[in-house]
C-alpha cells in the first residue's frame, strides 16, 4: 500500500510540466526515501533526475518499495485537474496496475479522484558518481530562462564560459552573433536574486540550447538555478525544490570542429 | 418601430458569445414582454431559450410583435465592436430588412451605428411545459465549467448523479476515470459560493461532455448555474441574468447501454 | 565611429514593432542630427519616416554621415532580447559591415552584445514637401487603433470625413455597414483624451484598412495619433516619440468609382 499526501499540491503538478516536455514515459520510483524519478529523454541525449524526500510529505506510506510506469502526459492531465490550492494525495494499492490521484479542495467541499493505468517500462538505473566540478554557477532561475531562450533566437548552440568575473553564454547563427556576460554579484538585497561563481579553473563548453529551453521548464518550481560545469562530464541543471528534493537534468556537452569560433 | 436601449451593454455582448457556439442562425422574437429567442444547435441536439425582460431595459419600445433572423456569428462581430462600457441601442424600422446597433460610449464622445441585414429563418416555436424536477443543484458558475473542462480531457460524457450529500460528476476515457464530488453546503460567506440541493429522490444521468462545455460559454453571465435533472426529460443548465432573465440550455441524457459501468 | 546610447531602451524595442509589419528591408541614416529612416512598404504603397533626434540620446556620437542596411524582423529579434528597462547602445565601427546592439541592466549586472550584419540596400530618399492640410484630427492613439481594428471586421476601406463636429469612419462589407463618430472635446480631464479637430474645409477620403492597422503598430509609443487630410495629398499618420522625434506613415487615398455609395 502507497499514500503519499502532499499538501502543496500545486509542486506536483509544476514537477510534471517541467518533465514532460523531454520524457514521455517514465517509472516513478517509491520506497522509504522518498518518490523519486530517473529517465532519459526521449532521444537519449538527456537525463532528468527527481527526488522528493519522504519528510516533504504530510503523510507517507510506502510498505514496500514500488516502481509505477507512467505516462507523463496522461499523469500531466490529470494533474491540471486539480485546483492550485487542493491537496493531492497519490494511492496505489499493492499489485495493482493502477494509481489514484486524489484532489482536496482547501475547504474540503470538493473531493476529486482520478484513476490511471499504470505501464510496464523497462528501464535501468544509472549511477550518478558524485563528481568535483570545474566550475559552479548559482543564479536566478528566472534569468538562465529568459537567456535561452533569448539566444536560441539567434542560434542552436550555446557555449557557456565561466571566469571569476562572470559566466558568459554565447551564440551564432546566420543573423549574427550574441553574447550574454552575467556578473558575479553576492551583494544583491534578495540572496535568490545574487550570481555566484565557485570556480576551480576556467571552463568553456557547448550545449544544444533545444535541450537547455526544455530544463528551464523547471523554473515555477525554483528561484534559482544552479549550473556544474566540467570539461569531461555532463553539465548538471539543478532546480531545488523547497525543503523537498531537487530535478536535476544532465547533459553532455558537444564536441564541434568549429566550436573554436564561438569562442569570441 | 422597434427601439430598445440596454445601459449595460456588455450584457448583450456575453449573451452572444455565449449561444453563437452553438447556434448559427436563430430568430430573435421582440414583444411587449421582452426579448427572446429559442434555437435548436445545428446539430438539433441541444436547446437554448434567452429571456431579456423588458423592464430590464432603459427605454424599450416595441410597437409590434417582430421575428428578427439574425446570422449570431456576424452579430457577435458586430458587438465586439462595442465597448464594454457602452450603452447598446438595438433599432429596427417596421418592415424594414435591416437591424441597426447604435453604441454610445458613457461620456458621449463616440457614436457607433453598425447596421446589419436580416435573414428569413424558418422555425418553429417549442412549447416547454413546466416540469417538477427528482433533482435541482445550484452551484458556484465557474466551479460548473472548470469541471466540465477538466473531465473533457478524460472523456467524451459525463454522468451526473445527485444524492442528498453532493453532486458526483464522472468520466471514463482511455487514459483512466475521473469522479469529482461537490459537497451541498449551504454556510459559506458568499451565498454565490454556496453549493445547494433540493432533492425529491437520487438520480443519475448520462451527458454528452461536448454540449455541457458549450454550455459553460454563459458562466460570464452569472455567478451560479442552476442544474435541473429528471430521468425522463432533458436536463436544464439555466444561467440567470441579473434582473433581466435568463439562459436555459437543454440537453436529452444519453440512453447508454455501458452506462452503468461508469457508475462507480 | 557611431555610438548612440538610449537610456529608455524599450523606446527602440517598440519602434522596430511598430514598422517591421510594414517594411522588411531599410536603411537607418545615421547624421549629427538624429538617426532616421525612410522607406516604402513591400508593396510600394504606404511610406514610413521615422526621426529620433541626437538631443533625446545619453549619448551620441557620430563622426560622419552614415547609412546602415538592415533587415528589421532580424533586428527586431534582437531587439527582444533586451529587457524593458535595458540601456541600449548602438555600435558600428567606420566602415564595418556589422552594428552592435550592446543592452546593459539597470543594475550593470548583465551585458549583452548582440552583432548582426549590414546589408547593402539600394533607396532613394524621397523629398516630403510641408503641406496645408484641409483637416488635421488629433486624438487619442488607442481610440483610433480600436476604430481601425473594428471597421476592420466588417469592411476592407474605411471612409474618413471631417466636419467641425467631428471625425467619422465608416466602412462597408457582405454583413453590412458601420459609422462611428468621434466628437470633437477639448475639455478632458487629461489632454491626451481630447479629440481636437483643426479644419480649413470638409473633408472625406478613403484609405486601406489594411494599411491603417499596420500603422497603428505604432501605438505603444505615444498616446495620441495626429491624422492630416487633403484630397490631393497622402494621409499622413503621426506618433510623436516623446522628446526625441516620431513616425510618420503617409498612404495615398483610394480613387473609387463606388466611393460615393459609402458616404452615408
Amino acid at each position: 500500500m502507497l499514500e503519499l499526501r502532499l499538501v502543496q499540491g500545486s509542486l506536483l503538478k509544476k514537477v510534471l510540466e517541467a518533465i514532460r516536455e523531454l520524457v514521455n514515459d517514465a517509472n516513478f520510483d517509491c520506497s522509504a526515501t522518498g518518490f523519486s524519478l530517473q529517465a532519459m529523454d526521449s532521444s537519449h541525449v538527456a537525463l532528468v533526475a527527481l527526488l522528493l524526500r519522504s519528510e516533504g510529505f504530510e503523510h507517507y506510506r510506502c510498505d514496500r518499495n514500488l516502481s509505477m510506469g507512467m505516462n507523463l502526459n496522461n499523469m500531466a492531465k490529470m494533474l491540471r485537474c486539480a485546483g492550485n490550492d487542493d491537496i493531492i494525495t497519490l494511492k496505489a494499492d499493492d499489485g495493482s496496475d493502477t494509481v489514484t490521484f486524489m484532489f482536496e479542495s482547501p475547504n474540503q467541499d470538493k473531493i476529486a479522484d482520478f484513476e490511471m493505468k499504470l505501464m510496464d517500462i523497462d528501464s535501468e538505473h544509472l549511477g550518478i558518481p558524485d563528481a568535483e566540478y570545474q566550475a559552479i554557477v548559482k543564479m536566478p532561475a528566472a534569468e538562465f530562462a529568459r537567456i535561452c531562450k533569448d539566444l536560441s533566437s539567434i542560434g542552436d548552440t550555446v557555449v557557456i564560459s565561466v571566469t571569476k568575473e562572470g559566466v558568459k553564454f554565447s551564440t551564432a547563427g546566420d543573423i549574427g552573433t550574441a553574447n550574454i556576460v552575467c556578473r558575479q554579484n553576492k551583494t544583491v538585497d534578495k540572496p535568490e536574486e545574487a550570481t555566484i561563481i565557485e570556480m576551480q579553473e576556467p571552463v568553456s563548453l557547448t550545449f544544444a540550447l533545444r535541450y537547455m529551453n526544455s530544463f528551464t521548464k523547471a523554473t515555477p518550481l525554483s528561484e534559482t538555478v544552479t549550473i556544474s560545469l566540467s570539461s569531461e562530464l555532463p553539465v548538471v541543471v539543478e532546480y531545488k525544490i523547497a525543503e523537498m528534493g531537487y530535478i536535476r537534468f544532465y547533459l553532455a556537452p558537444k564536441i564541434e570542429e568549429d566550436e573554436e569560433d564561438m569562442k569570441s
